[in-house]
């Protein structure tokens, strides 16, 4: 089986990658490069099952090439950058939603048929039941974001109607752990770097989110890969349970031995966007067999701790 | 009030153009005369209030010129061609997808902030729940059609959350009625304009589905932009009653006088994405006060009858 990883050298990407390689399997990442790092390959690169194309998703003839004699497509590459999404609308719609066409039209031209896709719970919007199930009410969009990951499921959706494939569509929480490189466990650990005398927390500091870690989410992920065989099967993953963003900042801070003094820039919401509450419903995950087997607070400690051990992606990061 | 309507040459967009003339708006019409015809706007021409701007969706600077001063659009352009996404699946993504987008963008560089969207019933996929409400759970879409109208829907209500628009969505059933240029009732028109002996329709002919009359369909909008004032509006546009497919066949023989003979192409589905049943609740929009007028044989006699008169359109239609 040879899988192609798009986003192959990001966060989750690189983890995934280092998984299918521990299985057995042939591995291309395929990525830009624009926010993933090539560090995150060096274990993967020692393996010969293993090959990194660096190229752009919107290079249609480039991801053509890549997808020669592929089985099975992991497609995370986006532009996962919720919070600014206002400040370059263009972003979304490229990164992702041209950027998962061109992805479905690679497959197409080279008879690949089977795609795994990186969603996210932020399609929800802000929904009215939780914890939210697949099968929520027909949700309203409230960040470009959201609004992307939504036309990318429904153009996977409809090639899996008119040319046969076959999905496994995947809505994430925030995913944590090793690689981890933005969301507000970095933020709040780099400005900590900085400054650990005093930390900045956008809105009230109430907002509730669940978080998962990265582990749990792969072997989520090869779970419903390998007992889900619909046409179109769509999971969300996270866990039973939520975080206070202000008692996560209180996880890192101790995890860094810093005592800073919180500030709040006040309101229900981060940012424009922002959902302050986020709970998936993971019956239908769970119910295959899979349970996550680290509790939020373990995976906030693991990632600040990585972060803590590899303070060079600050300053990649800018 | 000066409206801007994309696709103003076209079916829906035409009749729109002359009913807002009538009630003394402003309206400029931007349309690349693709599937639309200039002799639709013959009237409306003879109005100092009407201007029609020849220019595609995908020419960002053409649009963003045109919608100077527009205080409110109706965006009806697309690329409606269900039946054949397959063939082609770059066109609604342009056509569609990208040209939402570039609509959106040109409005928020000129500080216009209402848009009603033409969106479809097909964005249910094939629903469970009958008739369907806008509320239906979270659907997996069937075509290219309905997943880039998805997109459409997410991107504006995204803009509505981002940007401060307002924007009232439409979930249309077909529409039938004058200057009608593309679906069965032209195909089995124009067929029988040919041959008048024979019919062959696609499927067993016991797709079921509901149809709305276009000056219903007018009304109903005027109704929810009179009297919906929300950031994000979503109405369902229908009827409360389905015609089966060889039904509305015969309806189309009498009107014509012919009698011909119908043979059926076999399956539930008259194409790839076809959905063997379409009925939307309506019970939003009528709890507003509109009610349609028209019965679906009405509209489907209306419809023949405009279009045996206007034979010109099967020419030029190739």
């Amino acid at each position: 089986m040879h899988y192609l990883v798009t986003g192959g050298a990001g966060f989750i990407g690189s983890n995934l990658v280092d998984h299918l390689l521990a299985r057995g399997f042939r591995v291309t990442a395929f990525d830009n490069l624009s926010t993933g790092f090539e560090q995150f390959l060096t274990e993967a690169r020692k393996n010969p099952n293993f090959r990194l194309i660096c190229g752009d998703l919107l290079d249609r003839q480039a991801l053509t090439d890549a997808m020669r004699g592929v089985d099975f497509v992991c497609h995370l590459a986006a532009n996962a950058d919720v919070r600014f999404g206002t400040e370059h609308p263009n972003k979304d719609l490229e990164q992702n939603t041209i950027a998962t066409f061109n992805v479905l039209e690679a497959m197409r031209q080279n008879g690949t048929q089977r795609i795994a896709f990186a969603s996210t719970g932020s399609i929800y919007g802000e929904p009215e039941t939780f914890p939210t199930p697949e099968t929520a009410p027909f949700p309203v969009q409230t960040s470009l974001y959201g609004a992307s990951k939504l036309a990318c499921e429904g153009l996977i959706q409809a090639y899996c109607e008119g040319f046969g494939f076959r999905s496994w569509i995947f809505r994430f929480v925030s995913i944590l752990g090793e690689r981890y490189t933005h969301g507000h466990v970095f933020d709040f650990s780099h400005k900590l770097s900085c400054d650990p005398t005093r930390l900045e927390i956008l809105g009230d500091g109430k907002q509730r989110k669940s978080y998962l870690y990265v582990h749990d989410c792969i072997d989520a992920i090869f779970t419903a890969l390998d007992k889900a065989d619909g046409k179109v099967n769509i999971f969300n993953l996270g866990r039973p349970d939520v975080v206070e963003v202000k008692t996560s900042a209180g996880i890192i801070s101790d995890t860094l031995g810093v005592s800073p003094e919180f500030s709040f820039t006040g309101g229900e919401r981060g940012w424009i966007g922002d959902s302050p509450f986020i709970l998936l419903d993971i019956a239908k995950i769970t119910s295959l067999g899979w349970q996550p087997r680290h509790s939020i607070q373990d995976a906030i400690v693991r990632t600040t701790q990585w972060l803590k051990a590899n303070q060079w992606v600050y300053e990649i990061r800018k």
